[in-house]
């Protein structure tokens, strides 16, 4: 029996994705930009998956632009709206709890000279409203939140970005959402949120890895961050990354009604937090309303690498942070001023709308036996 | 009937690629940097591609960046080693035909400031040695120069710059090679050579679509271009594109032999160039020196693009110059100074080591028609 539960890191593919893929390494090979039959038909597979992606982000395929994954998209968003309105303004609003690829570019733009507010969250996982309004002001250029957060499932109130610099007189000011753990999760329609730039992935949502996607609201302004062809409007030069793009139309083409995967990760989670706050020395380290696919814990008195290592050995699989972090700590858990205990024992169990009731048994069973283990041995 | 002839534009999977990438699409999906045995599964796959890659350049693996294509190793390169070096000298060098993924990040760092001089091919596509001696002064940080050129085949003589840095005492200089069109066609040992930086692509080499790697000897210094999680040692974060890194490896650790590849390549261009020579209207404009592999030839008196498409329509697969320029005129034919005549009815045809007589044959009857229909229409 294994049990797959590090779904935030990354997901199996469907075969829907895998399919398409494979239409595309051996029907469908040509280079998009060639302007023979050959290359044709692969820039209608191109536009095929553009369609599909843009009818899940309820926009127009002309804002979509496709990239090699979260973190590129994450960069050249960043970039790109920092360096487009460095001279209207330095200020860079943002939150603690960001992922890397937000996190590093933001940190090497103030050390060019911009000036970066960090919003704190609370044990919730979330920012203050009143605090994102008292930091907004006209020179403010850039406002960057993380939608559902990958190491606790916290929701941020990205909307209020939009509310926030119109009452500020910022209205120029690019506002952007990494929603790579939100996409195909939540309903997600930029436009309503208020969102100028959104980065979304493919290997989240049972696509391959290699392919991700930046939406751009139509008049935004980006200034490029690579360089190159004429490919994806110019903001992602190269060819395409076809076979992966192909898989991310196919992954993308069957993501189930949001209502239904919510409703199943839901009763998923309940009956595993009932299970687990039954059990001895287990802390829920997600916010009570966080969304139910990241479920971050910490089993007391057993270092997160051994639990990770031990689960491992019975094949069943979750982390203790982000993967691209690689068993640093947590700095997620750190902002939420996590005692150093908790921070050290946690892990993070993340499912997907395919992650069965079986698999959740095998986890609670793993983590039992572990705790019997440990006890053993001391 | 079909002939594929624009294998500089792209080239179709071979059974190694595909068979690799299934592999990890379907039992190896998980991701490189998770700690769980499923992660280390996608782990070890990924540095078994590192170290074919490694082998194929006869370099160590720690010297080995997987990135998502020739244009990303290009941008890393260019701006991670001018930010490098910005602080010890301002000289770029580089020549009038490189790739638009070289010339336009070199463009912006002239707009910054760098003083950029771009060295003038000849008739025979290739710089003149005493021009880059000459352009080498102490202030030098970065030469770029491309070893094959993707639009006429020509190549470049790159091993003159590390001798030119070290007779000029601009030893610390950094020297990149765009080896795209030269990766799996020629024997490319980047230390032999006296290249710090190299760019190859997967695509090229009949691999997929979404992969490229850069070497980077071991000591050179770079900034970082795009930021984020920690893989390929900070150099390109985000989770790696594995299945193309999968699908790169297969295609590398079958590429024949490269005298092999290079006596059918030359065997196929000199017969196709004997018969063309035979035919009325064309001029050769790929120089004689230039590697078999590309032939550039215009057929005076029909516009690139029609014939192009009325080959196309035949299922004769051809360009009329890079394909990322997706139909704009090329700079490569201006920068050697081309006849308007001859640069408006060039066509460039690109094989491989898997290209057949037959398909040049049917190419020479697709030309020989095309004339035969013009002059009916005329």
């Amino acid at each position: 029996m294994e049990a797959y539960l590090d779904n935030s890191a990354t997901t199996p593919l469907c075969n829907e994705a895998i399919d398409k893929m494979n239409y595309a390494l051996k029907n469908c090979w040509g280079n998009p930009s060639s302007l023979h039959a050959n290359g044709i038909a692969a820039s209608q597979l191109l536009e095929e998956s553009r369609q599909i992606i843009a009818n899940r982000l309820s926009c127009e395929t002309d804002e979509i632009v496709f990239t090699s994954g979260g973190t590129e998209s994450n960069n050249i968003a960043i970039f790109g709206a920092a360096n487009a309105m460095k001279r209207r303004g330095s200020r860079i609003i943002t939150t603690s709890i960001e992922h890397s690829s937000v996190e590093e570019p933001i940190k090497s733009l103030e050390a060019q000279g911009f000036d970066v507010i960090r919003l704190r969250v609370g044990e919730n996982g979330v920012i203050d409203e009143r605090q994102l309004f008292a930091a907004v002001n006209p020179s403010v250029v850039l406002i960057s939140m993380m939608l559902v957060n990958n190491e606790i499932g916290s929701v941020q109130p990205v909307e209020f970005a939009r509310k926030a610099v119109t009452h500020a007189g910022a209205g120029n000011a690019i506002i952007h959402c990494d929603a790579v753990q939100a996409f195909g999760k939540i309903q997600l329609k930029p436009y309503n949120m208020g969102v100028d730039l959104m980065s979304i992935s493919s290997h989240k949502i049972h696509g391959p890895k290699g392919a991700g996607a930046l939406f751009i609201k139509k008049g935004t302004r980006l200034a490029q961050h690579n360089m190159g062809g004429l490919q994806e409007n110019k903001i992602r030069p190269g060819t395409e990354p076809m076979p992966a793009i192909a898989g991310f139309g196919g992954a993308a083409s069957v993501i189930p009604d949001y209502r239904e995967s919510l409703s199943h990760a839901t009763a998923l989670r309940d009956y595993m937090v009932s299970k687990l706050s039954a059990m001895d020395s287990i802390v829920i380290n997600s916010p009570k309303n966080a969304l139910p696919y990241v479920t971050n814990i910490s089993v007391l008195g057993i270092p997160s690498e051994v639990m990770l290592n031990y689960l491992s050995e019975m094949g069943i699989y979750v982390s203790s942070g982000s993967a691209c972090a690689k068993g640093h700590k947590s700095k997620v858990l750190r902002a939420m001023n996590l005692s150093e205990d908790r921070a050290n024992t946690a892990i993070r169990i993340s499912i997907s709308h395919r992650t069965t009731r079986e698999e959740i048994d095998y986890l609670l069973f793993g983590i039992v036996n572990a705790q019997k283990t440990m006890r053993k041995l001391k």
